[in-house]
């Protein structure tokens, strides 16, 4: 295949990790990321070479560059998880496949990335470029977590920043398996359409008698799970007014002030915990079948129309540096970038 | 047996549970106890009389009478949850025997009280009364909390309030198992002590520079487990300063103030864990042979000498009402009640 030398992409500005406190809001990507002429990367063994049709723009791409997530940045590599292209070089059957991947090494948000072969995943010809841009993060976040909702055996569940596409993905998940997702958003705007999805209820934080409002909403269902992305009082609040042997699994953090543990003694005699979910760490403890299946049911799902990835924005990477903070400011559905 | 139809006992006032935050402190009793002539109980089915020679004074009994205990309060009835004394009636071969009991129905804190049959636990003679009368509250939870720090793996393990009674019974079991207890005080008084007791470090928290010295604890040592009996900004601090897929287990309160969640982060990408422990839950959940194996083990601690009951005080019924709080407020030690 005719590979050039030279390509664009979006260029990390800095090493390791950052010891600022930081948020998930988007202001300015120019002290992070610079858009740049770049070396297309050479894989090595066991890696593979992707032209990029589309990436992905996750919150832990933003936590990434930031240098807050759990992975250290390496400046001069592409940044980017996750993204749909084709195999162009590597010693892999999938050569000149359209596949899912994540990138490791030189990042998505570039003309061409590496993947681990072994992450390579080959694409069903009835799935949209717009969804298997995103078909690993969020879906396996959601399908993996939504496992743990299941053993635990309750008959409902709290999801905050519900109206996140990861959050609409548990909606559907829930509905689809009789579990009802009670959905936490924080303007009433998304209600409707979070009911559509399948939420079981719906409650929103804004507005007076949150206290009551939250009391009464577990007096109608006992979840046992709550899976948390704001990390907020309100999540602290939730997680204290849920039933004995309550779970808060943290898997995000969109707050910037922390939460305090205004009931210490529920650990104790409610038997609560709390603990957290990482995509990283649970593709490393699970069974590589198992990941083989969860992917080949998100694949279905998006292919039989039971989940669909809302697209605010395909940006070009040349348009990034500028239009990606406002893009990224709607929360409720996706931006890619379209190299 | 000869037994009286009234006795004195230390009387609970409320029922229920309290709404109003409270902490372990003990300045007065009269809002929750009163010292009074009562009618001896009478063992229903699955019941003993037990004429109490020694009752402990835990701070599980402390929370109880005020009310934030995992446990109702039932007005009229005795306070009291552990003790030893003789068995004078009930349908058990260990009538007239000398046990060690838990409280059920009408508490440990008066001349009589009831006991669960199951619950008896009949005495090695070689067994101090003072080390009777809190062999279950304080040892089973030490044994089974280190436990979980033997089935964690790691090679050290860290308590809080490790001058207690229970933090030194810690102190001990971590010597005898090669596992060393990094033990965490308010005040310098007791370093030789938990030292000698077995203690692989000190750290006192009252001083300067107690960050660096909390990374220095931990630049030295890896531990996995913390067992928490206080609960404040310096617990979590400790929490978020130890390594990967650190357990914060709390067991109890003494602070006041709630703790901030400063790095939740930290659940995500180091695996970080908070739960609680609780001898109630843990009984009910445990095979009664694994309960039976450690009551033996405790007994034999004591009568060895490897684990010491320190009193400060043996108090008579009447004095209770007057001298406890004093006594109570010493925290390095135990007060036990004498009918």
């Amino acid at each position: 295949m005719d590979i050039p030398t030279t390509m664009q992409g979006l260029v990390l500005l800095h090493d390791g990790y950052s010891t600022a406190p930081a948020t998930q809001e988007l202001d300015d990507l120019s002290p992070f990321v610079a858009f740049r002429e770049m070396d297309v990367p050479q894989p090595g063994p066991g890696f593979a070479l992707i032209k990029v049709a589309r990436a992905a723009v996750n919150p832990s791409d933003i936590a990434f560059i930031k240098g807050v997530y759990g992975q250290a940045r390496v400046a001069g590599h592409a940044a980017g998880f996750e993204g749909t292209g084709t195999v162009v070089a590597g010693d892999t059957p999938l050569l000149g496949q359209r596949v899912s991947f994540f990138a490791a090494g030189s990042g998505s948000w570039a003309d061409y990335c590496l993947a681990p072969i072994q992450m390579l995943i080959p694409l069903r010809p009835d799935l949209r470029d717009e969804d298997a841009a995103g078909l690993i993060v969020n879906p396996l976040t959601a399908v993996a977590m939504f496992d743990i909702v299941r053993e635990d055996g309750a008959d409902s569940f709290v999801v905050t920043a519900a109206a996140s596409q990861l959050g609409k993905f548990l909606m559907g998940l829930g509905k689809d398996h009789g579990i009802g997702a009670l959905a936490v958003i924080r303007r009433g705007g998304q209600t409707d359409t979070l009911r559509e999805l399948g939420a079981a209820d719906v409650l929103v934080t804004e507005g007076d008698g949150l206290a009551a409002r939250i009391a009464a909403l577990f007096e109608s269902h006992a979840p046992r799970v709550l899976l948390d992305a704001v990390g907020d009082q309100i999540s602290a609040d939730l997680f204290f007014a849920m039933p004995e042997r309550a779970r808060w699994i943290s898997y995000g953090r969109l707050a910037p002030k922390p939460p305090v543990l205004t009931q210490l003694p529920q650990f104790i005699f409610k038997q609560k915990r709390i603990e957290g979910f990482w995509l990283a760490a649970w593709l490393r403890e699970t069974a590589p079948e198992k990941i083989g299946a969860v992917i080949q049911e998100v694949q279905a799902r998006f292919a039989e129309g039971k989940w669909h990835t809302d697209v605010t924005a395909s940006l070009p990477l040349g348009d990034v540096m500028e239009a990606l903070p406002a893009a990224y400011a709607e929360k409720d559905s996706k931006v890619l970038i379209q190299p």
